[in-house]
Order: C-alpha cells, then structure tokens, then sequence
C-alpha cells in the first residue's frame, strides 16, 4: 500500500498522489508553496478529512522552510498568514483546521529559538502528524475489524480508505484488517457523485489489494439492502459534533436512514480529531456549496443538461447521531451520547 | 409540447423522439420494422412506460401494415411472432405487455374479415391506444394537481414527464396542470444515475416549458428534505402490483424511504393499465439487469473504475406499498389497500 502524501525529508518538500488523475493514471507530485497547497486541496488533488490534515501540515512545513524572512516576527507573520490562507481551501473537514492549528500552535512555542529551530521544530510536528495518522488509522481498524464477521457485505460511501488518509483509511481501515486476518468480504462502493470518489478511488484501491469489490450508483443502495447483500455501512467522517451528528459527502445521511430502515448498523469510522467538541450539533456544521458544472458536466466533459437549469451541488450532508450504531475511533466505538463524556 | 410518439397517418409510419440524443439534439426519427422496433425500445431511444406502450402500439400496425402475407392465417401468425419478439425488448413495464395484448387481441377479434381489414383495425387500436395514453394522462394531471400547493416543491426522480408518455406524462402532469393554473411551484429534479433521464429529460422538457428546475444528484434528496425544500414526490410507474407496491426507476425506493423519514408525502402516478392485479406483491416483479458499462463508461465514454471492480446495476426496484402515500390514476388516488378493490 502506497502512502497518500508524505515528506520527501531530504528535499524537504510535500510529495502527493494526484488523487484528480486516478484511476487511469497514478501520478506522484511534489509542493513547496502555500498558492499551490491553497489550490491541490481546493481542487481535491489531496483529498480525504485525514489526508488533507497531515498534506497541510507537511506542505505548511515545505513551504515554510524556503521562507528567507531572517527575523521571527517576520517568520511568524508570514508563516500565520500562509497558515490561515490554506485552512480557508476547505471549510467543512475538521482536520484541516486542527493540523493548522499544531503546527502555528508549534511555531510559537519555539519563538525565541531563532528562525531554523522553528522550522527544525515545523518539520518534527509534521512528521509527528503523519506518524500519529498512520497509528490511528491502524487503531480504529483494530476497532472495527471485531464488528465484521466472516462472508459479511460491507457498503461504504466515497472514499474514506488509504487514499483519504496516510494509509489504511479510516472507513476501510476495518475492511483492510478484516482482509488480513484472512475473513471473506464483499465490499459494495457508492460511485459517489458527482466528483465519483467511489468509483474512482474506493473500487480503485480494494480491487488493487485484492478485496471483492462491486460498483453501483448511489441510488441502488436501497435495492442492494432490500436484497440482503448488506450487513453493515461503514463511512468516514468530515466533522462529527459533540452530540455525534456527523457531516460526510453528500448522501451519506440519505444511506443511514435507508440502513435504518432495513435495520442494518451504520459505522462512522474518524479519528478522534474530526470530533469538534466547538460545535454542539449538525446545525453549527459549514457545508461547503461546490460549483454546478461538477453536477451539469458528467466528469468536466459535456453539458447534459438545459441551459435554464439550477443546480443543487453541496459537498456534504449532516447525518443525525439517532441514525449512527457507533462512532469508530483510535480510543475505541462510541454512541452520540458517550462521545460527549470523552471531551 | 411536442408528442413523444405518434402515427404518420398519411405514410403508416411510427415517427418517435430518439431520446438517447437528448438533451443536445432533438431527432425525430420513424420505423415500420419489427427488428428496429424491439432495437429502439431496448437502447431506450423511445422509453417510460406508458410512452413504451403507445411505441410499441403503432409500431406493430405500422410493420404489419407491410406485411404482404395474403392469407390471414399466414399474417396473423407473422403479426403474433413479431409481438412476441417486441415484447420482449423489456421485461419490467407492463405498459409494453399490455398494449402488445391489445393489438393481438384486436387482429385476432377481426379474424375473417380479409387482411385488409385486419390491417385497418390495427391502425384504429393503435389510434386508440395513442389518444387514451393523451386523456388519461391528462386525468392523472388534474387528479394530482389538487395536492400540490402554490409555493410548493416537489422532488421527482427518473423521467415520467411528457418524454415518458405521448404528452403530459405522469408524474409530471399535475405539475404541468399546476403550472397551467398559476401555481408557482419549485420542481427538484434527480439526476437519475446511471442513464441522467433526469438531467437529460426531465430537467429539460421543465426548463423548456418555463417551470422552475433545479438539478441535483440522487444522493442529495436527503440533505434537499432536511433542508425543508420538499414538500412532495411525485414518480412514475412501470408496473404497480395487485398490492400497490410499485416498482419504477433504480432509486425510487430509496427516495420514498427517505420522504417517509422526514415526513414528506410520496405519490405514484401511472395509468390504471400500469396495475398488474396478476401481480399479488413486489416480489413477483421481474427486475431488468442491465449492462455493466452503463455504470462504469460514464454516458458512454470512458471507463472510470479498476478494471477488477464488478457492477450492480439494476435498473429498477420496489416501492413497498408501505411507503407510498397514494396511487393518482386516471380513476383517482388510491392507496395500496383501496387499490385491490378496484381489480
């Protein structure tokens, strides 16, 4: 399994897969520069709640590190105002803001160490992000690993899996391990319109590890659940309130209440950093608008449709915490209701 | 509005909206050949149910009208092997069984008359058939219309509009009588993955009939619900069972799950003959399997998923009668249970 983004530590910059050129290219690139990163996150080059987290923190890094400012206030300045300049690519993922946070939280705890210990320091709290993200995603599939059985039918949505996150996932990181302990799965992707995330990456990096992966359209998803093909939805997270309400892609919330109604358990799977303790329910979640040619030009090709017609096109949705089973995350699996007493 | 079908009375031919070309091109095509007819109605160049039935209708009169068999016993037999063969193009609308029916019953009725009468009578049944699709439609229009409010939005999936009928079309007519009357409504139009008969065909006939149409994929209705824009669905048919579960376009179970959740009302609109009271329950709907390639070549053009990933790809599934708040038909609005009654 190739990692998603990383630090090429002798070049000190951020190296990344366009995640726009899978499947039919796997192409590795490099960034040093805060428009750049501002631009791969916007245009979901890195993608995924987890990998946009430690891409920024890298990237905050590599670029830093050419930074020619000789004092540090003028490093600090500059390094803060790049910092808030990237935190506004995407306004719904937590992690992103979180990762932003660590690493102006560790500029300043180095002031007065003169400007190269800060950036030695930057560079040790990326490396330490990227590290922590690998753990946790190896614990929430430890976690989640158990609630698999043996033939089970796993339907997921988008692409919560290596690609969103260092390696492992979070949402297939329980599928990941389940394959490895030799248990026979069927795993069932939502293509995940419009930007296909599904069907570009999920069913991309299952059938590359060899895991039996089908494709459907997001709207099968009842027809599959009546059929009996599903035992259990497992989805990552963006942002999850302190009551456990979670914001995902859009559709996610539409897949837990068709689960519900078939009474099959719905999983989210986060890191423990995509829960926002700020925010008390889904209503304080920011859901980011994305533009119409996304819904209007099937993968940025042709129009297909009248000229006269709106567009609905937001990024995400917000899942109720009464639709979640549990909440699966490095520190164990959590309900709405318990999450709030972990704060 | 420009009829989906007709009958070129004067040249015997079936003359057709190529709906596979639509949004970008208009294409009004003609066919008196049996093969081409089953060829047409299967890649979907003339599709929705009821349109499918009055295709079909004047199709078989137009081929037959060619048929240069003298004895009648040879050109009923040619007429029965044709129908046969049309009728199988489709497995799961009842519209294209039961209008096959009607014209085999009706060359068989006028058995003894000569071939040419036979002929004329076909010409009379499809001419029938044709203007019995136009009032009954228009029946389901005024019938529906009486539950849409002025400010409403209504949320409709697939394409059951006047592209899926001769003119009007069923889910759409009692938006388009409402639109006559004044009513100033808001239509939430699904994209209806995998074939876009939402983006291609019902956003279009909308938007070039003046309503307001907002496009969105299928995986957004929940987030459009929760948001309080729906205040109804309306769907189509393709075939409802004695019990009223009904099965229409892969996703509208998923849709009415959702409605229900959220407390919006579902609506079925189809044409009486849509009822198959030998149906007992959903389950003995057949459902039509389609190609992989619709899934994974986006609108035909280039394959966007690992060539190991398998596809699921029905293109339809079953609405519990449990979930539907009421069948309009052109007799009136009936729920499952008042349904039965009706045989």
């Amino acid at each position: 399994m190739k990692d998603t983004v990383w630090l090429d530590c002798e070049n000190d910059l951020l190296m990344y897969i366009d995640q726009t050129k899978l499947p039919t290219e796997l192409k590795i690139c490099s960034c040093d520069d805060v428009f750049d990163l501002y631009e791969i996150i916007k245009r979901l080059s890195i993608r995924g709640a987890p990998a946009i987290g430690v891409g920024a923190a890298i990237g905050l890094f590599a670029a830093a590190n050419k930074f020619e400012d000789e004092t540090e206030d003028g490093f600090l300045y500059s390094f803060k105002k790049g910092a808030e300049y990237v935190n506004s690519s995407r306004p719904t993922a937590v992690n992103l803001s979180w990762a932003v946070k660590r690493m102006i939280n560790c500029a300043e705890q180095h002031k007065g160490n003169g400007v190269d210990a800060i950036k030695k320091a930057l560079k040790e709290e990326a490396i330490a992000i990227y590290n922590e993200d690998i753990e946790c995603c190896k614990k929430i599939g430890l976690h989640g690993e158990k609630l698999i059985k043996d033939g089970d039918g796993i339907l997921t949505h988008c692409n919560a899996g290596s690609l969103a996150a260092v390696r492992y996932g979070t949402a297939l990181a329980p599928i990941y391990v389940a394959h490895e302990n030799g248990k026979k799965i069927r795993v069932y992707a939502d293509e995940t319109r419009p930007l296909l995330q599904g069907a570009r990456l999920t069913a991309y990096e299952l059938a590359e590890s060899g895991i039996d992966v089908t494709l459907q359209c997001d709207n099968m998803v009842s027809s599959l659940m009546r059929e009996g093909r599903i035992n259990a939805v497992f989805v990552g997270a963006d942002r999850v309130a302190a009551n456990g309400d979670t914001a995902n892609k859009i559709g996610t919330s539409g897949v837990a209440i068709i689960a519900k109604h078939y009474g099959i358990p719905f999983y989210v799977c986060a890191p423990f950093s995509t829960i926002d303790f700020n925010c008390e329910s889904g209503k304080d979640i920011i859901i980011e608008q994305r533009l119409d040619s996304e819904v209007t030009e099937m993968h940025y090709k042709t129009r297909m449709t009248h000229e006269n017609v709106k567009v609905y096109n937001p990024a995400f949705d917000v899942t109720d915490n009464s639709l979640i089973t549990g909440i699966i995350t490095e520190r164990g699996v959590f309900t709405g209701d318990e999450l709030i007493k972990q704060k």
